[in-house]
């Protein structure tokens, strides 16, 4: 590819998604939704203009792994640590029952094979991370309470999603699926999660020691991306998603982490405040592009629009993956606003669930016409369940904690 | 290319050039010799752990766009204009003498094709923009006098070394080159040079307009890497190098630009300084993968040290690209100091030493001999200047006009 293709794909990403993320903004949706029609449209659904290039696909990864890491740097982890067993409830139940659900209608409503229904409930198991947190950033809500156990649970969901991807794809593979094989990638994750914090404070530690005595500009952007990108690669490395690794670096840096071995470790608010005044131009620029992409990679023409299998099909899904996700909150002691909140904020499943169908269409799992029910669900949660949360934000929000904000 | 290899790939390429970049700074070394030295380690010459995949290098072309944006943003255009007579002195005797003293070696010396000859002697015209401008910038004198004669002229070069090469291209195409053809190309750039920033201007006003009525964060980063990346594009439209439209767009943002037909859009220095707060943590994270990248397509290995050939042939070029670039500032009207200090800035030939000599290669018009050789001269005069200049500025900074920093 040419770079000044490239210089102009990837400036019309820019432009586009900053153009309809404002519109959003004036009507009062999310601005997220915007950045996603910027793709659709962009995307072979409508324009056919922008071609996602490799260069524009690694770009968006940094930017959905930086968003992760800006939100991981605003978590308080006492919080997120004190919101654990209701996420583990929201994440448990949100998992099982769409699971559940999105298998029934497939082996037994519609009659196609263990396998392909085995695929379908495990796409509708995947929380969009990306979407919640960025509609959670967007309404000032990351800190507060019910945000905190979102994105614990939309954290195990993740972690959960991917240790049955892994599986049904060794069973799609023919090759056995052990109890061992499982226990093993639980526990790569795990030790990931415990690790992967201290060693980015001890890292952060080093970064800050340099910063203090170099007269070289530029030190935090190159070595914060650097430690974010090592994190990725690290998460991928010991088999869990890449953004988790984004996260964790985050969560490490964020003022109120500590270590419980040491004093002098302890979190300097002037450097935490350098990180996130250099750090924001950089994840504003490369965040967009990753929605954009998610909006690219949907194409609505590939779809028989026709066919009334299409219809009931994805209609009796879509029933599935919203009642799913809502029954898990209303296992927890919160209030009803908070647990109607949480449950639409699990709702999307964004690019999670379109690496689900993607391998499941690569596989030929799933065929075109299931493919394109899958991709109806996934779409639509994903666009139609930020509206929710800030509709429900709108009409509770009296009710609701303040967010403590430090 | 896989996305964890894709991370891999970048930080260790971002924190080589940093460690060595620190190195360079502690042993008082320009930081750009350090990252330049950083390439040369990872890459095929020493260690072979970095391979510049397309991504990398795409984020490497946006690195030297956003470093001559920064240029051009500390630019005062009054001053640039001013140099401008000098600039075009030392940027003719650095263009003429170059090019007759490289075809002299190849073609009388060494007895080598017409062609060669002609393209030997446009790889000697170059003149490292990027380094220059890097160099200065660490010096802190790109706003000095001196500095804005040496930048209009290594503009002058690469606009004047872009236009051979394309000649030289045509002609070894065996498609005739006419006098026609030549004066569109310098219309061309003429043209987008008088054009851009005005059009840049214009859209900044813009910018700045949605910048105070906007809640959205992320607006300048976006919109502004946008206008970088559209001027680069226009400025390949053109026919003109794409790091001139980052320059050009960097010159319309700068504090003292002006419009000659309107006080309506004087310049507003609270919406410079947030375009270069913000821009800076950008442009401090693309710019280190330029340098490296550079560093990287050096193979050193793929040289022949036994060959007494290579030894005469690079020593004879060698000089001749020394005493090329040295002879131009002989001409202008300046204290000696600053005459040496402007020839030795001229001498590195950097990226676009590298791009003449990859497409001789490329066309079969060098041989691997040959090539190496100018591979030899373009590195000497790349990784030496710098120290040079350092040394200079040591020696004669009491003798030196002050930089007039605004």
């Amino acid at each position: 590819m040419q770079s000044h293709d490239f210089f102009l794909t990837l400036l019309i990403i820019l432009l586009t998604a900053r153009v309809f993320a404002e519109l959003a903004g004036r009507l009062k949706a999310p601005t997220v939704i915007g950045e996603l029609l910027a793709g659709v449209i962009l995307g072979p659904s409508l324009l056919g203009w922008a071609e996602p290039s490799e260069a524009i696909k690694l770009m968006a990864e940094i930017g959905i792994i930086l968003l992760l890491f800006e939100v991981g740097l605003g978590t308080d982890p006492r919080q997120l640590a004190q919101a654990g067993p209701k996420s583990l409830v929201v994440a448990l139940g949100g998992f099982g029952l769409p699971f559940l659900l999105g298998f029934s209608v497939g082996y037994w409503v519609f009659d196609l094979s263990l396998l392909t229904s085995l695929f379908i409930g495990g796409t509708l198991t995947a929380t969009s991370i990306g979407i919640t947190a960025r509609v959670l950033t967007d309404l000032k809500r990351h800190h507060a309470p019910e945000g905190q156990i979102i994105l614990g649970a939309a954290i195990l969901d993740d972690v959960m999603g991917v240790v049955l991807l892994a599986l049904l794809y060794e069973f799609s593979m023919g090759d056995g699926v052990t109890l061992g094989n499982a226990g093993k990638v639980i526990m790569f994750v795990a030790s990931f999660f415990i690790l992967a914090p201290v060693a980015a404070k001890l890292m952060s530690v080093i970064i800050k020691h340099i910063n203090t005595t170099t007269e070289i500009p530029g030190l935090v952007p190159t070595t914060i991306v650097s430690l974010v990108l090592l994190f990725a690669w690290l998460a991928h490395f010991m088999g869990a998603p890449e953004l988790l690794g984004g996260f964790a670096a985050g969560l490490a840096l964020s003022r109120r982490f500590f270590l419980p071995f040491g004093t002098a470790l302890h979190a300097d608010p002037s450097f935490a405040e350098d990180i996130e005044r250099e750090m924001k131009p950089v994840i504003h620029l490369f965040t967009p592009i990753f929605f954009v992409m998610v909006g690219l990679s949907l194409n609505l023409r590939e779809i028989d629009w026709s066919s009334p299998f299409i219809w009931v099909f994805s209609m009796a899904l879509m029933i599935a993956a919203v009642i799913g996700k809502l029954a898990g909150p209303m296992l927890i002691r919160e209030p009803w606003p908070t647990r109607w909140i949480i449950g639409t904020a699990m709702v999307p499943r964004g690019e999670v669930g379109l690496i689900f169908a993607e391998l499941g269409r690569e596989s030929r799992i799933l065929n075109n016409e299931i493919y394109a029910g899958m991709i109806i669900v996934i779409a639509l949660t994903t666009v139609l369940s930020p509206f929710a949360m800030k509709a429900l934000y709108g009409r509770f929000s009296h009710r609701l904690q303040t967010a403590e904000r430090v």
